[in-house]
């Protein structure tokens, strides 16, 4: 599980961490699960494949953190269809949920087309993600 | 209508503005929106209330836009009810909707604690509230 | 002159702007400067020269700056000599000094190669620089 | 020694980390640098200490780095005394120099005031501080 430690530049005059800061931690914790299931978005990146926010769902704050709290992010592939990607994440500090979201994706190219994954595009990343959806 | 032109900081390697920036981009336009009904969130917090986001819904990311682009943004009052407020935006480059999306928000104390406004606590807030609220 | 009003998401903790957005603050500063001068840094960057901060240096933090504060940016080019560039702040809230500082620059390619500006190359610009130089 | 690990919007349309989040990776090792000297800067803070940055000098940015780069943070405290306090910091990724800088710090109370360590006043962190100075 990936764990944010939360930085004084991302508190705000509440003395809580800005609500647009989760949004961030999102990425932080999806970028790191790709790592750990061996697909590293730098590499993908470089390979042609970029795969942006299209949108964000429910994301709800369940209680303030704090500077220097510990921020642990679990994970779940939701959805996935080869085409669109929706990845769930929730956060605990102190085994208390404090956020829950959802963001989706789809696939580009480096110059923008949609690219729709398959066994014979992107197979090993398409096979991976196939697998992990939640049952 | 607020406008945002954008930051050469707010943009990513993908050379377009990072996903996160625009639930920054929502704030500055809701906080100039409050300014514009008589409303400054810098009088409010210091009269003890204060406004945080408990949720984001529905954000949907259009097209991308880009370093220097200037990003207008128009605000509608969802849903009120005195202790609940969703504020639904839409944000414009070129005439082109780039990005759409809901905040909801909750009032509470300096302490914390959960405020319901009515006409007797912040009335003329309340009162406008309720009266911009979309039919 | 340029003005920034500080947004929410810039205060801290301590109820105060962040010492790292004044950075970003000579940024929006520096571009808008560029721009009132006729050189677009979006269209500069489409023509293939960058222009990467290379140091900060003398930056004071004056006085504190708060949410929904006006600052006023001024900026003078100190240095220039075809290679090197030193932009000069000064910012200012009601009237009083809060920040000062500055940011040297070189010029670069796409490529990441040094660019020397002189007559014959991005001439327009090199002239401009020359004529601004503090005397 | 501090670990900074890249994020993705960490970087900016040129493909590198942007300039101004370097100032962010000096408070984050400066963090947890004192952590290291067992003093805790939330605890510092809610026992009525702050320590703003009132200047940064001398920082120069030798090398880009990129998304997913690991930058390791050494830290030095190279003026103390009582009042002012001026930490130094190098960065390197892959051992390779990517930036040094230095911030200057004062030690102010709750309301803004100025506050001088001394042997009786914070004096175990005036005593450590001392200590940690470079000869």
């Amino acid at each position: 599980m990936y764990t944010h430690r939360v930085n004084y530049y991302e508190t705000d005059k509440m003395g809580i961490v800005h609500h647009s800061n989760y949004i961030r931690f999102m990425e932080e914790a999806r970028v790191q699960f790709f790592k750990d299931i061996n697909f590293d978005y730098f590499e993908l990146e470089k390979q042609g494949i970029f795969s942006p926010v299209v949108a964000l769902n429910n994301c709800k704050y369940r209680k303030p953190t704090h500077f220097g709290d510990d921020i642990l992010i679990d994970i779940k592939i939701k959805q996935y269809n080869g085409i669109r990607l929706v990845v769930q994440y929730k956060m605990f500090t102190n085994d208390t949920l404090v956020f829950e979201g959802e963001s989706e994706h789809c696939f580009i190219s480096q110059d923008g087309k949609l690219i729709k994954l398959d066994e014979n595009n992107f197979g090993a990343l398409h096979n991976k993600l196939t697998e992990l959806v939640e049952k």
